[in-house]
Parts: structure tokens; sequence; C-alpha cells
């Protein structure tokens, strides 16, 4: 199995983590974005869609999003479930996950790609160009902003962001705060859920990948 | 359990032809969105989020997701197997249901909901209001086309889209090509691929729901 990676992404970062807390070792390559590798002709024989992460399974098979190696890691080492254990835990977990994905890290993604001037004519992952929208990038970091401030309420008194257990849903969430500090945007400090919640799952070891 | 559905509407569909491939039969309350039912109290109290589909459990748990719900009924009833019976079925589903959702689904929603004179102040779904993009509208027909003209390739000589069995991938699909209709784009008539695969799932009998 290959792992393409790029250390300075959020997405790819989703995978890292997830591999560290099922305590997998597998053979990582770096693509470096800032570079534009994801453009060439050897990575598109890899994911045509010129993204990151990708798994290269043994076989051939190659995955090619974050949620297709999450659920072909999971099904092959359950323990410890990242993506539930029972059906309560699975629908809960995919519910926060959606949440988390529709309304944090797209509008977060919304926000930086339309604005900042490295992304100039690359408004959107993969292959097709398209022009930034100043109005997208405006609406994005109000819906960040909307989104960062009902954090609290989404974790409530529970431990994690989709229950008892830690999941991916709390890998989402780390990452779309770290993220939303590119745009100097945080967690309200008075917000006593989401600050307890924070400061425990960026203490765990997977955090610092 | 109790099924909040929305009859017109692209979303709650998903949910629909889930169950009864499935072969479920759960009780089901409609929410008419065009009278705005999903913006009244008695249903925020059921999902603040304002949006359908949500499932409500006989413990009082509520889904709030297709995403949820699905992730939810498929552990409960694995058979049919709509999200993958193996690792690499799993893996493949997700991630061609991914490809489906950000590319598809998500770019026919922003053609539809940022020009349409019904959804002017309500571009977003969800309960905050966003008015509308004129210019993320042409970009989401843009990638509409974009990705019908690609559906082809993505079916290639598959039965379905993600492989030898009907998916997850296969309703949300098909829920994109009608959508599209509401454009009046469609999937390229001499895509041959693409027309095998969209009459074989759409002469299924859930795809009448």
């Amino acid at each position: 199995m290959k792992f393409y990676d790029c250390k300075t992404a959020p997405s790819p970062r989703r995978v890292r983590i997830f591999i560290a807390e099922k305590g997998l070792d597998i053979e990582t390559v770096d693509i470096d974005l800032r570079k534009g590798e994801q453009m060439s002709a050897e990575y598109r024989a890899i994911n045509p869609n010129c993204t990151v992460p990708a798994l290269v399974l043994d076989d051939g098979n190659i995955l090619q999003t974050t949620a297709g190696i999450w659920a072909y890691l999971e099904d092959l080492h359950p323990e410890p479930a990242l993506l539930g254990a029972t059906a309560l835990e699975k629908g809960r977990i995919a519910d926060v996950r959606w949440k988390i994905e529709f309304a944090g890290l797209m509008a977060m993604a919304e926000a930086l790609r339309n604005s900042v001037p490295a992304m100039k004519g690359r408004a959107l992952p993969g292959p097709d160009d398209f022009e930034q929208i100043p109005e997208l990038a405006e609406r994005g970091k109000q819906r960040v902003q909307l989104f960062l401030d009902r954090v609290d309420t989404m974790i409530g008194d529970k431990p994690f962001a989709a229950g008892d257990n830690y999941s991916v849903a709390d890998i989402d969430l780390m990452i779309m705060v770290d993220f939303a500090g590119w745009l100097k945007m945080g967690l309200p400090k008075d917000a006593d859920n989401a600050q307890r919640w924070y400061e425990a799952v960026s203490s765990r070891p997977s955090a610092k990948l």
C-alpha cells in the first residue's frame, strides 16, 4: 500500500491522523502542492482528479478520496473504531461528520481558495481551473464564523464530537479549527465545551501530524 | 422510527430509494419545503438545521443527514449491502459517492439555488439566509456540464457506478442526473456507457419514488 500525502494541506492530514490513530504503518509519498506536483502526468496516472490524498492498494486498485480511504482502512482494521462500532454510533458519526464537512470545512475552503493570491484561477481543487469569486470568499468567512460559534453547542457535555468515543468527526473538527487559524479565526475564548474538547483532541500524539 | 421526507426535494429522495432498496417499511412524514414547513418551530425541534431528511429513532435519538441515516440503516439491515460488503467495495463506494456529491450534486445545488427566483435569499439550505451569487450559479452550471460529460468514463464497462453491485453511488448519480433535468441538462446522447447505466438504474422499482 502507498499513501500519497501532502504535509502542508488539510485534506491529507485527515488521513494521516486516521492512520496514526489506527496504529498503522503505511509507506507514504509526499506530493508538494505548492510546486503543483499534483498536476504532473505522473500523479495524474494515480489520480486524474489531481487531488491528495490517494491510496494505492497492493492489487493496483486506487482510492482517491479521504472518504474512500477511511472506509477501506476501517473495514480492514476495525479497532479502534473511528467510524463507529454500533449502528447508532455509525449513524451519529456520519451525521456529525457531514455537518462539519459541509458547514465547516467546505465553507473554510471557499473562504480561502476564493481570496488568497496563490489560489488565483484555482478556486476549486481538481483538474479544472475556476476563477476566484470574491463574494463566495466573503460568504465563506461568514459561514466559518457561524460554524465556530456553534461548536460549543455541538460538543455540549460530550467528551467527543459525536459522543463517548474519539472518531473521524473529531479529526474533521480539529482540522477545521486549525484551518480556520489560517484566516485568524478560532473558537470563542469563552466557549468552555469547545475549548475543553479542543484541548483534549489536540493533545493526542496524532494531532502533531 | 419516523422518517421526515419531502416528496419534491432531491436530498430526501436519496433516503427514500435507500429504504425501498432495503425492503424496509418506515413510517414517513412529509415536510412541505415549498410551504417552508422545515422552518417551523415543530420541525426545528426535530432538526435545528431545518433540512430534510431526518430520522427519529424509537429511543428518541435523531439523525439529521442522509449520510447518518444511511450508515445507521446499513448497519441494522446489512442486506442488500448498499455501502459495500468488502473492504474494497466500501472504499470504492465511498470514493465514488464523494466524487458524485462534491462534483455533481453540490455543483447542481449551487447552480439551482443561486439562480431560481424561489430561492432568493435562500442560496444555502439550513437555518441561515444567504443571498444568491449569480457567478456561483454560472460556475455551478459549467461544473454540472463537465460532470455529466464525464459520467461515461466514470461508468466505463462496469454494471454500476462503483462496480458490480448497485450501491448508494448509483442512488446519488441517478438523482444527480434527474436533478440536472431541472436545468434542462442531461447525459450526452452518445454516451453509451452512461446511457446504458441510466436505463438500468432508472428502471428499478425504487426509482419511481
